[in-house]
């Protein structure tokens, strides 16, 4: 028994690797590679992936998965050996029905979509993402049809990041989600509009950058352990639970994308350098799912770094820093700034309450090209006119529209709700820790970030992917993925603002 | 056959992507990568290298090479697929005596190893480098005896960085070297010293670097594949022909560090950015050996970045940059400092008449490793004996003297002779091609470049490793590897400027 599970650990350590060395390869075409390098990335990439989804396939895997199966049933349900079996061999059975080739085409698509994206993007042509984008909704197509029949041609795609959940899942809680967010926004749209013009001045990039790691440096990451880039969209990758890294994009000219971008992505990063060490190396050494890894980056960036408490600290730091465009900016006006609720175009730099509808728009879209309803070259107009519906806004071009995000261009169709999912698991997490911490608030006004950490550490973080989603939210807070903390949170908050 | 050509190169393609995947994450390792984050680094380095050496050394290429060998002797002997049939079996024969484990262990010990020296280093203690190259001899030591039997136990070392060569080749070369060089030594002893206390003075960092930048593009480095970052030990690593990075390192307080290391890894990154595409990703696609990379990198170092015409065209600007440190110090003043000899302790800041005498000391020390005549604890003590032996010199701490190169960290002994190998080619090429480009220092006093580079790369660069180092020289020049035009260029120049 020790032996196989030895065995299936040494050829798990190996895919890691593959999979490890890949994060490198996709950082390092983030950040810093030449444009000249990217065919060569792309091939790259293509053969990582290829050779790390035929090791994962091996027939030897499926072997000592089948053989530790039953031995499993009698350890400790919780344990990580018991565990490992039994979310390897979820992750086995679904990778098995896709071929190795497909997964390298998919990859050395995606990394030559990326290159396209970009220059898509800065030149706001669409024209040029879209015989990419084309090829990537056939590919995932062509992938959820690896594992038909299914409820919905959407449901395989949304398990890859959410393990467990359904589309039907996902449709109710925004069902019951949205009509309550309309509610709110019609309500804020009615009372005078509080005011954000301060911070949108000219702000030196490098202060902005040295305060963003004062605060992140509080919160707890751990530099030894990682380190910040510069990237045009923001993310967080991990090489190992002792190497995980985050890029940041500032803004001369507003102070919101980089402070609160930098303080969302330290969210994700101190989840996975909080993974258990015990965990490291095998399929369990990152977070549990997307969901529940946004739950961790929006609750470091919202309900942390947008509440009162949090600038009653940092606020004299920062009016320091910035003394001539903040100096006349008292904390109550800064406080109401930067939660300012107004529709605007770019998701991740919407406000807590119309965020959710940026997804909405995206699941329907993405939904929609999947079933075929919608093609990719009419995508411009059908994103515009939802934008319309939904927010009231036009964009002035596709850079600000359809090209804004990245994911699409990476292959990641399914992935958006868990943005939105991660809101409301952010809330029910920490209704939960109040109940625990019930200083937190008194701690965070003392720029004291450590109980805070130490219990996600504690009933999250340290756990990696051991339970699926659903099972770890019952697990800490007693029920299921749930919208009324969430609303409760943005009741309460933006009626104070707002006098509602 | 040219299915099975394709099928061989298509078993390369990926062998080269996984060895590319590997020279990233060494890249990154040396310039970005957080100190948490090398314990996983070294795990999948070993992984990558692993995997490289067994796909490299299956079956099925052996019995493609097999197959394709009788063929290939029909071909045009000097065409990119015979060179690459014969090329690949060589190293294919070489490969298939070294067990996969042996690899990826020595990968990891290397890794490990190279922490331990960065430490040691800063610290100037041996003693916390000391287990890791003792393990790393004893590993050589095992590796070469894969290839008993052999003429010396350092041949099968030095083999692998200069294919076809001997130990006893290089001996007789060096033994042909050392007393002229040493004559020169002596001759310039006598003459009264220049003065390069001007270079010894704090220079800007920032301005430095530009200047390095400047010179380099107009050198013809190609921005566009490639870029430059810093590393304690600068280096030159190529992901593909269109991604070729340099790294170079600056002092504050002394000018010819980073400038005249950033034209040395310059002169590796052309060459590697000049091998012809057809041979991308193959085992053709690199540089042929590294004395022959030596002789480009000290080519442009050397014989362009310190002689006078370049410095007639790149001196005004140089001191525009820094009017306060060099405003008065003349033309003939400065290029007598950047040329000044003098013993010292530092290999890579060592002038040209005496950095061969660095190199010969460490083939000394090497063999002596290999042949078990020292033992790693004694290194210190015999380094420091032969410095004041041959330089008259007494390192005052292990960092200035047996730990000051990475190179045995890495594993790789068997590489520092190619380094006084180089100086001889480039010298050699240089004759040659002034017989092609006979104007070619009045193009430099007017910064012009691209006659002398389209020279290495017609003659040189775009031949990549299709033939071995002495087949290049002799195919180039028309001798084998000579020590005469080398001693020539030595004599000449400091004939004039000691006044010989």
């Amino acid at each position: 028994m020790t032996d196989k599970l030895q065995r299936l650990k040494d050829l798990l350590g190996e895919v890691w690797d593959l999979n490890m060395a890949a994060a490198v390869l996709g950082w390092d075409q983030e950040t810093y590679m030449p444009p000249g390098g990217a065919a060569a990335r792309g091939q790259q990439l293509s053969t990582l992936s290829r050779l790390a989804h035929i090791k994962f396939t091996s027939d030897e895997i499926g072997q000592l998965l089948d053989d530790l199966a039953p031995e499993a049933e009698s350890w400790d349900p919780d344990s990580d050996e018991a565990r490992l079996v039994k979310v390897t061999r979820r992750d086995y059975l679904k990778a098995t029905k896709v071929p190795s080739d497909f997964v390298a085409e998919s990859a050395q698509v995606a990394s030559q979509a990326q290159m396209a994206w970009r220059e898509a993007k800065a030149t706001s042509d669409f024209s040029k993402f879209e015989p990419y984008l084309t090829r990537i909704v056939e590919l995932r197509r062509q992938y959820a049809n690896f594992f038909a029949p299914y409820e919905h041609v959407y449901d395989p795609l949304l398990d890859d990041f959410e393990p467990g959940l359904k589309t039907a899942d996902v449709q109710r809680i925004f069902d019951a989600l949205r009509p309550q967010q309309v509610e709110l926004i019609r309500a804020i749209a009615e009372r005078p509009q509080v005011d954000d013009a301060f911070l949108h001045q000219p702000f030196d990039e490098q202060k902005q950058w040295d305060f963003g790691v004062q605060v992140i440096t509080k919160f707890g990451y751990d530099w030894q352990r990682g380190r910040q880039d510069k990237s045009a969209h923001p993310f967080t990758t991990s090489f190992s639970i002792n190497d995980v890294r985050i890029t940041t994009r500032i803004d001369p000219n507003y102070l919101g994308t980089g402070m609160f971008g930098t303080m969302h992505e330290c969210g994700h990063a101190l989840y996975e350098q909080g993974v258990s060490p015990t965990l490291e190396r095998t399929p369990l050494g990152h977070g549990a799912s997307l969901a529940i890894h946004e739950s961790q980056s929006r609750l470091w960036e919202n309900l942390v770094g947008r509440s009162r408490a949090f600038w009653e600290h940092f606020y004299p730091s920062l009016q320091a820093t910035f003394p001539s465009q903040l100096g006349n900016v008292d904390l109550e006006t800064f406080y109401k700034g930067i939660n300012r609720v107004q529709p605007s175009l770019i998701r991740t730099e919407a406000d807590e309450a119309t965020y959710n509808l940026h997804i909405m728009l995206r699941l329907e879209l993405e939904i929609a090209l999947m079933e075929g309803t919608v093609e990719v070259k009419d995508l411009p107009e059908v994103w515009n006119a939802k934008m319309q519906e939904y927010l009231g806004l036009t964009p002035p071009d596709d850079a600000h529209g359809v090209l804004q995000d990245i994911h699409w261009s990476m292959g990641s169709i399914g992935y958006f709700s868990t943005y939105a999912l991660g809101n409301l698991i952010s809330a029910q997490l920490w209704e939960r820790m109040t109940q625990d911490v019930p200083n937190v608030e008194a701690q965070i006004r003392q720029g004291e970030f450590g109980d805070l950490l130490g219990w996600l550490r504690e009933h999250v973080h340290r756990h990696g992917a051991k339970f699926e989603p659903q099972e770890l939210v019952r697990r800490v807070t007693g029920s299921e993925i749930d919208p009324e903390p969430y609303m409760r949170y943005l009741r309460t908050k933006y009626g104070e603002i707002y006098g509602l």
